[in-house]
């Protein structure tokens, strides 16, 4: 049995058995060895950025780690925007990158560079094998190491030798590590955060895990017991979401309207979360949203176990289950098709249990309010602000939910990053709905060039803004993949579009033409 | 004046004049900024790969640095894999790459990354600018650095404050640093690499500056009075070929080939370059391709005046004029379209004074035969061996090229990791000619994948190696971004749409079917 066999058998034996692949000629036995091993799903991605941002959807949705595998250091830095994010997302992943057999490295060869520097801006755990029965022990560590506590980015670099290389003795077992829980704040730090809650001006703020169903409805109980606020992040990794579920302010994206938010809270008890910050620095905004006198407890911080906290608190304060608000869905709008209009189609047609990756910058500043009645579903967002991670992450969220609807809803400026991930989710046959928001420019950027100071408004700058020159037909690149797609230019087609994509097995397109700016 | 301006302003005094951008928030002073310079030249690229990919091909093309902008660590990740293949191109090349601004950094908000880390592994040079009023200075640093010699990226991180803050007081003049020449080899290094020329079984090996015509008739006249032999690298940044241009051997990729082609190799003089060495390792091939017993010059390595070099050995054997010998062009093919008929119809048909950017891998084994004798031209080939190279490159080619037609032969697994640079060809309204050879398969890997000894042949290994299911339409994708297509599936028409696209102005792009594997 070869090194690539013995990866593959010990990722199995340790619950990992999705690979994200764009492999070459170093990683040719690992592919080989593909058919050594059952219950595997191996998926190519015509672009290393697609492979790795569908690694973070799938963890997102799972929680478990796939695997990806990145030819050299340039596969590696393909796959390195959504790596940031999935680091962000702070979701298990495993890099397998394929390397240069251990003896050809004194050479020096053309695809040769430092894999290590690359990796260590994205991975928490980096090693390089350096025989194949070395490979076992090495699998096992990875797996252990990307489910942190927090998950994590384990990068694992393959050499090609080691790959093809004989074990010289075969294992009976694979190794398979012990998960770590995440650790409980202690009774003294509980004591602390339930302090803080009582006192007037208290906030919870909840982030990654704590994000569920479970951990919003228990949020709610101890705000409405105490009176605090709650919080979520601007950029959740995944939260559920809709009707009968609990909900909270989410933090605004833009530094003014966030600071306005957090202007009268002086206690912000997080829940596997850090403080909230300014996305971006602006002149004579402050980076800080919080008010400078706010403390910010410790207590349940990142890689904590919320829920538990949060169960505590509940205890603590005695607090009374809380029900949660009903409301009704958009009707289906009619007529012209604005963010708002565009908004209520997705509200009013959203089936249940859907993963919607929302990418959306500019165009979805309605989404989230329109769909907060519709039935309960989940929602992934850019938690790196690496753009192009829309369809790469709805492509591993499909395969990762296992037969749920996943829709992503993306920006044009965006999606040309990434397009390649249209290929994957067709050859794949997966139920992805994708809603392209379609402005022809850089949406974001025009706001973001005043609201930096920046005055001029003039051609040399506005051009690079600009995506018109030549059109993009956008429907076209996602038919040229096998993706069937429509444009629409109007709300009702919105919602017919969106209705029978939401009916129709497999992948569809839908080109949504909204003015340009926020109308 | 701010920091954004003067390092435009800076850039533009010392011959700077091309940026290849992909803005995001933190470089929107550095747009505004582009309203203050005159003779300034700012591409919009839709991914960072396109980018840095343009600068590549610009730099090959003039010998002079193209800027770079890039937002943060994840632009630069996105541009990193090109960035790769420029720098094993030796070319100068500036990566400006936003940042947040430095007060901001404390606050580790999402966007923030290890930027050094990543430029690391691609730059010689790499700085982030404290303070507006450094910019002149960092920015006259990074144009000097840049030319090395031998050619060298360098990457300045702008941090936002930096760019939008004001300059305490505004230079007279912007700082100009002085080129560094390269040095000559010492007499010694001369006398030593007149010897081993002079000795059997002896060779000079050109890369880099060496491969222009000057320094190929040189080498051929040397080579002719000494009776060695002249190979070049495999994969040259920039090669003066065609009619009345001496030829040298091209250095075969498939190392047990390359192995033979040096087997009688004793004594090897590189100019302007490094040995010889395996692309990949395989089992049971060596990696270094020379001899054992091969000695290795060290007379004009990378980075020396080679052509001075050579003035000096032609001068040294008194070593007369030699007839370059003439030959046909091939006859316009017919029929079916194969590799060998592909070759064909570009040798037949290629204009005088084209650039070709050649990332034709499997499907190109012909082409470098096939136009040996066509018009003097330039070809420019994948030196890094990150794929997704061709079409970034041709734009850049395209702008640094002055007009100049350029035909990027590309293959259908890669241009699919580029494929924006498509949009920013029809937006400049560049000569472009796009001629993709689809074989819808990575058609390198399956060859691979028996060569590394792989012997599978099994559904799992073969489908990550396939391109079909779902097909993809790439005349598709091009004509979705503004640039007219064609598909051929003859010789004739092949030939047919070449003569049409280099005689009409602007992009096109010509998708050639071609049989799966090597026919």
């Amino acid at each position: 049995m070869n090194g690539a066999a013995a990866l593959l058998s010990t990722l199995r034996a340790n619950g990992v058995d999705v690979c994200f692949a764009n492999p070459g000629t170093s990683e040719m036995h690992f592919v080989a060895a593909l058919d050594t091993v059952s219950d595997f799903r191996a998926v190519l991605c015509l672009f290393e950025g697609v492979a790795t941002g569908a690694a973070d959807g799938y963890a997102r949705v799972t929680g478990r780690p796939a695997a990806t595998l990145l030819h050299l250091g340039p596969g590696l830095g393909n796959g390195w925007a959504n790596l940031h994010n999935a680091r962000r997302a702070r979701v298990p992943l495993i890099n397998i990158v394929g390397d240069h057999a251990l003896h050809h490295e004194e050479f020096d060869a053309p695809l040769q560079s430092d894999i290590a520097a690359v990796s260590s801006a994205v991975s928490t755990w980096h090693r390089r094998t350096l025989g194949a029965d070395d490979l076992p022990r090495d699998a096992a560590d990875a797996v252990a190491a990307s489910y942190g506590p927090p998950g994590a980015i384990a990068t694992l670099v393959l050499p090609a030798d080691v790959s093809w290389g004989e074990l010289t003795s075969i294992p009976t077992t694979w190794p398979v590590r012990p998960r770590v829980s995440r650790p409980r704040p202690t009774s003294d730090d509980l004591d602390a955060a339930a302090r803080a809650l009582a006192r007037d001006r208290s906030a919870l703020f909840l982030g990654g895990t704590a994000l569920c169903t479970e951990g919003l409805a228990l949020a709610n109980r101890i705000a409405t017991a105490t009176n605090a606020r709650v919080f979520s992040e601007t950029f959740p990794a995944i939260t559920d979401r809709g009707a009968g579920v609990a909900s909270v302010e989410r933090t605004i994206y833009l530094s003014e309207f966030a600071i306005s938010q957090f202007s009268d809270i002086e206690h912000l008890v997080p829940f596997d979360a850090t403080e909230p910050v300014g996305f971006f620095a602006y002149p004579d905004i402050p980076s800080r949203l919080l008010p400078e006198t706010c403390e910010v407890l410790s207590a349940s911080a990142v890689g904590f176990d919320a829920l538990s906290a949060l169960r505590s608190l509940v205890e603590h304060f005695d607090a009374p289950e809380v029900e949660i608000p009903h409301g009704a869905v958009p009707d289906a709008p009619t007529g012209a098709l604005t963010t708002l209009s565009m908004a209520q189609a997705v509200g009013a047609t959203l089936p249940e249990n859907v993963i919607v990756v929302d990418e959306s910058n500019t165009g979805g500043v309605h989404l989230y309010g329109a769909t907060r009645f519709s039935p309960p579903h989940q929602w992934l967002t850019l938690t790196g602000g690496a753009i192009g991670f829309a369809l790469p992450t709805a492509l591993g969220a499909a395969i990762g939910g296992g037969g749920r609807r996943v829709l992503a809803i993306e920006s044009d400026g965006s999606m040309m990053y990434t397009p390649q991930a249209l290929w994957s989710m067709a050859r794949e046959g997966l139920d992805v709905t994708v809603l392209v928001l379609s402005n022809r420019s850089y949406g974001i950027l025009n706001l973001e060039l005043s609201r930096v100071g920046a005055t001029s408004t003039s051609a040399a700058s506005r051009r690079l803004l600009d995506l018109t020159g030549p059109e993009l037909s956008l429907c076209a690149i996602a038919r040229a993949q096998g993706v069937p797609a429509t444009l629409v230019t109007s709300a009702d087609e919105l919602v017919d579009a969106l209705r029978r994509s939401f009916s129709t097995p497999g992948p569809t397109f839908i080109e949504a033409m909204l003015p340009a700016g926020l109308s």
